[in-house]
């Protein structure tokens, strides 16, 4: 482990020098990419990707500083730490193996001495054949219906990445199952899942790793009163991915089945885990679901083994921290030109700004240096026609854009103005990184475009499983290495918890005024008490 | 007309003295909100909507600036400028007439001289009658069948706003229709449609102003290919949304109908014209569309009329310049606590930032200060398991939260807690903006909040049609507004031309090679011409 802090490293305030000298005129984007061997020079292959970062504002010294950066904060050696399961997730005193629901190699994985390894395989196992009994038919509902709905009652973390993951592969769910995503708490989400379902060939997913939170238990026990309320036992509908010994564990929780999910994976970083493989191989298959695992081991090596220099998830954690920290971009676009990849945004949204967000170090010294970034995003070619107007001319922001070679659908070949539909995708996915780059001079100066706004670019051959396995673990591998360059945690999440308790208290003033307690206590705020006025005077749900 | 740029002026350098002023201890919020009046003194009803401002990083003495900078900038009397037709789209030439499309007064609306109101009442009545012959039967597809899917084939502004209200209202649809948007020329959106809709049984609505937006071309010819693949007429299954004479407008093109829309309103402020009038009457009725637009009307007269002090767009749209320009936030989180307004963010992300993301004043001037900010959100409590850790501890940005008192479904009452679902959501709505403004100390460093984060709670009573259109103008209002302030025309978007011509010309070289041209000349850009050889290896749709 390091003794010097990256962030207060010499390698910083060369970087910072570094960063006005690309400052001047003569480092804009359109003379940097008049290099022939511009593109060759900063794009990398790997791990099944190709990531172009020559539209980044790097030279090759900016290059060479970040990866002496690197080497300064560890960060390959952190990542094996984490990956060999030592408690890198210092705070909470775990482990942080997400790597390890994903191995399929037969080697050990200790967390203090023991083989986590045989404990994730048979929770694998008994998913697997969970799911080959709902598909056959031996498993049905309460009145003999196979199932055909499924619902998946989780939030953040027990929710964005299944969705993203389903959302890509779409295509290939072929199983006859629907599935259906109750995350937030608001009743219209619960009232809008029912008018889609048959009940009696519906099963209900619940997963919370402590199964407390707050939501999930809401809606839990309002889908076991819908259950009742329409004569189907709950036991015979409902299944819970929890923790061992959690309250949603035992077995006189009327659950027809319960797999466990474990300390060592945190909530965003556990779609590889049951969490993503009780619902997704409902949906895909458990043959497709093990191959986006592969996948995404595949990337997990990748960003274990790689040379710093020929390293994905490191070079774009690198920049990352460049554009951040040195150039002062606080924001970055994720603009996937694959409507399939529409849910990728919003999970690395949470992965990323989860993890990152944090303003101490993992010491819990305050932290000199802003951390995290704000992530949105959504496809193209829909944000040039939205948001796009100030990207090029508005507040620049980098932008990473995503490009799929192969599409999933080959029926549709109509040429418009000469092109497909995919060729006119690829058109506009090529055009925009350039405009942004080298923008344009024009004697009116709203026409003006004045360039040098960076992005990258990120291939992928097809939507495959594996390629989506792939693309997440990339992105949870740089997320952790932004994290080790900042010397932050990025397991825990500590910052969720005020507003948590706080909401409690007002809970708990809203619960005494539904029991008619006589004159309950005004809450200790003016303001929320203002509300909760207003909340009982109109017609509630 | 002012002479002098809000910008410029005494106000401004005034407001920059008070941000610094707000830097100190003593203005962190937890000390603002110790005032007991602080909610009265900081918060406004009007045009049907709540809004607090109290968790605002504002005291008296900077709003009273900041009416002066509006009074300065002459807010209201540019409106009324743009409500009058006056062609306050400079660079354009046109008028920005989007509140008449919602103008049920009896009074005439010029445009040099002449009055608009009849045509727009004109078209509404044709949509009128479409619409009852749709609902009816009298109208059906080719075979006979009633048409019970609509594809709205459009992008930007004719697909976001209509999504959005469509989404809001959803539970209103009772017409036996659903609803689809083919917005992306990625065939993936083509393709994922056909598998859901039965072709005899759908209209498709082609929508744009020009009639030659590639991506919404390239989609129409596609459908008329499938169409005509599966043995149906497209003239009698497609018809379009489009201006008066446009390619779409001429009777040779083989649709059905064609309904106009008109110049003088931009795509982004359009879903009160034709572009979503079409849709959103077959989805949702046509009195219902109406009745939206008359909340629409009711807050277009609130933004024109109520004194600055008592008027939300304008109030919003100051505190948004403030926030911005002067505190240095350079970010938006829109978090509605409803899942039916999960799709707001995505149309006022383009509503907001395609129209102030300007480098240039009307005149053509570069500007000073940064204008645009970048939107984005999650509904509610969503993204409290997503992205707020780091609202709460890493970069602060703004957050507007939106509750709704009564929800659309009242059917499940379940308690949780002693808590109903949207009791639960209440006090999660109610627990945020107080986490973020007053913070908590800890002896644990990773658990200290910060707080003296800023929020505004914006509230509806319900999501009835007019309280949508309540909120589709309240944002629209404060856009102009806040490009008011600016001294920008949020009317144009010149920043996404140079991206369409550099896409023709690759569209060009592809269809070359599509065409087989011996040896077609290669594009200018190599980083281009590597990646249409790599697209050109692969098996492409």
């Amino acid at each position: 482990m390091p003794t010097i802090r990256a962030t207060e490293s010499g390698e910083w305030t060369q970087l910072q020098d570094q960063a006005a000298a690309m400052q001047h005129e003569r480092m804009h984007l359109r003379h940097l990419l008049a290099d022939p061997d511009r593109l060759a020079t900063f794009s990398l292959s790997g791990g099944g990707l190709f990531m172009d970062f020559s539209r980044q504002r790097v030279d090759k010294r900016t290059m060479a500083l970040l990866y002496q950066l690197g080497q300064t904060a560890g960060l390959q050696k952190r990542f094996h730490a984490m990956v060999a399961g030592q408690r890198v997730n210092n705070t909470e005193n775990r482990a942080a193996l997400h790597t390890a629901a994903r191995n399929f190699t037969q080697a050990p994985v200790t967390v203090d001495g023991v083989d986590i390894m045989p404990a994730l395989r048979r929770v694998r196992a008994r998913i697997q054949e969970f799911v080959r009994c709902v598909h056959d038919g031996d498993l049905r509902g309460a009145t003999g219906r196979r199932f055909r709905h499924v619902v998946v009652i989780g939030i953040g973390g027990s929710y964005l990445g299944t969705e993203f993951v389903a959302t890509a592969l779409e295509a290939y769910a072929d199983k006859g199952i629907q599935l259906h995503f109750l995350a937030n708490v608001d009743i219209h989400n619960f009232g809008r899942i029912v008018t889609r379902i048959d009940p009696a060939a519906t099963l209900w997913i619940v997963i919370s790793k402590s199964y407390t939170t707050a939501e999930t238990m809401a809606n839990a026990a309002q889908a076991r009163a819908y259950l009742e309320s329409v004569g189907l036992d709950p036991s015979r509908h409902m299944i819970a991915v929890t923790s061992q010994g959690s309250p949603g564990d035992r077995s006189d929780q009327g659950l027809l089945q319960a797999f466990h999910m474990f300390d060592f994976i945190g909530g965003r970083y556990s779609v590889a885990s049951a969490v993503g493989c009780v619902p997704l191989s409902l949906y895909l298959g458990y043959d497709r679901f093990e191959a986006f695992l592969k996948g995404a081991e595949a990337m997990d090596r990748h960003a274990a083994e790689a040379p710093p220099e020929h390293n994905l998830p490191l070079t774009a954690a690198l920049i990352d921290i460049w554009n951040n920290n040195f150039l002062g971009y606080g924001a970055r676009g994720i603009i996937p030109y694959a409507t399939p990849l529409s849910k990728l945004a919003p999970h690395v949204q949470q992965l990323n700004m989860e993890s990152n967000g944090k303003r101490v170090s993992r010491h819990g010294e305050v932290l000199a240096v802003p951390t995290g970034t704000i992530i949105f995003g959504e496809p193209g070619t829909n944000a040039q026609h939205s948001f796009f107007q100030l990207a090029h001319q508005g507040r620049p922001f980098p932008i990473e854009f995503i490009g799929v070679l192969t599409p999933q659908y080959t029926a549709y070949n109509h040429l418009s103005q000469g092109v497909t539909n995919h060729q006119e995708l690829w058109a506009n996915l090529l055009s925009q990184p350039m405009a942004l780059a080298v923008g344009r001079d024009h004697a009116e100066p709203a026409r003006c475009f004045p360039g040098n706004r960076p992005s990258s670019t990120l291939v992928l051959d097809d939507l495959s499983p594996e390629n989506i396995g792939r693309l997440l673990s990339f992105y949870e591998a740089r997320t952790v290495l932004e994290a080790f360059v900042w010397d932050i945690n990025p397991f825990d999440q500590f910052g969720v918890e005020l507003g948590k308790s706080l909401a409690k208290g007002i809970r708990t003033t809203i619960a005494a005024r539904n029991r008619g307690d006589e004159g309950p206590a005004p809450h200790d705020d003016p303001i929320v008490q203002f509300y909760l006025d207003k909340l009982f005077q109109t017609k509630q749900g």
